[in-house]
């Protein structure tokens, strides 16, 4: 997992793994078969620490809380630096955009899950009228994805440690501005 | 340049630009001396693509003026498919991130370069009236350009049009919501 977040899955060849992992080379292509098989049960694995620690704490929760909970758990997981090459996602997905197949596939199903999560949740937030019945769930999503990524690009090629704070506070705002205000 | 975009700049060797160009591998060599002298050249004739597509032509205004078209040109460059591969910075920064060297300082200072020119702008829309003083230009930098990349990450992940609408939409909401009202 660390190899191919920081050298990007093409970097991670069958050969490679076994030396980090000071097993055969053989016992390892018997394991995965190809090296496309090796990428994608990596890809599994991101997406199961996601889902851990981003996604299923956020479900306690419905609606709006929701929302700013899978917000606050993305950016809190990007922020702690997880993967030593940053966000296993971005890198994946800008690696594998023009590379048709299984990796791409895979990557690509799960980045559509993933925004459908956000816009899920920010329409159950609507209908529970927290915000506005007017919103666009859509581009709300849109836009709280690409403020996260965002901050992940700018940490990295800059280190710079204030990228999330940056898109904590926009996302928050996008989010504020949508809120239906309550009399009382 | 299409080599690079498609299979990013680790990909470009010299040997596969001598065959794409049908000249030989020597001749190359001798002009580039190394890899990262051929992978510096690359990024400096994006660069020169990019300032003359989309900084010069905004540069005949100024202030809120600037601003805009800056954004209008960067946007309507990312639609128009320049490079086959996306957006060339987007995939050299989170290429080299991780790489320290040569082609990483090109990248970083080109990038901080960029971030600048969008800040100066928004400072000098400030110090003419036309966004709020209290706006806060270098996060509405970081918001432009993690919009932008967005849309660029979303149009080729998912093949989607309507990306750079949705960045578009997103960049010039959040311009006007700084906009100072203008009496009469």
């Amino acid at each position: 997992m660390n190899i191919a977040s920081i050298e990007g899955l093409e970097g991670l060849t069958i050969g490679k793994l076994a030396s980090a992992l000071r097993i055969s080379k053989s016992g390892l292509f018997a394991h995965f078969g190809s090296k496309e098989d090796l990428q994608c049960a990596v890809v599994e694995e991101a997406r199961e620490i996601f889902v851990k620690r981003v996604v299923q704490p956020a479900f306690q929760f419905g609606g709006l809380k929701r929302l700013r909970a899978l917000c606050e758990n993305w950016i809190g997981y990007g922020e702690e630096n997880v993967f030593p090459g940053g966000c296993f996602f971005s890198a994946a997905s800008l690696e594998f955009d023009d590379r048709p197949g299984p990796v791409r596939d895979l990557v690509l199903g799960l980045m559509k899950k993933w925004l459908a999560i956000l816009e899920q949740a920010a329409s159950e937030a609507q209908t529970a009228g927290e915000i506005a019945k007017s919103a666009d769930v859509r581009q709300l999503a849109f836009e709280i994805q690409a403020l996260a990524m965002g901050a992940n690009w700018r940490s990295r090629l800059f280190r710079d440690p204030d990228a999330f704070r940056s898109a904590r506070a926009a996302i928050v705002r996008r989010i504020d501005e949508l809120k239906v205000m309550k009399a009382g």
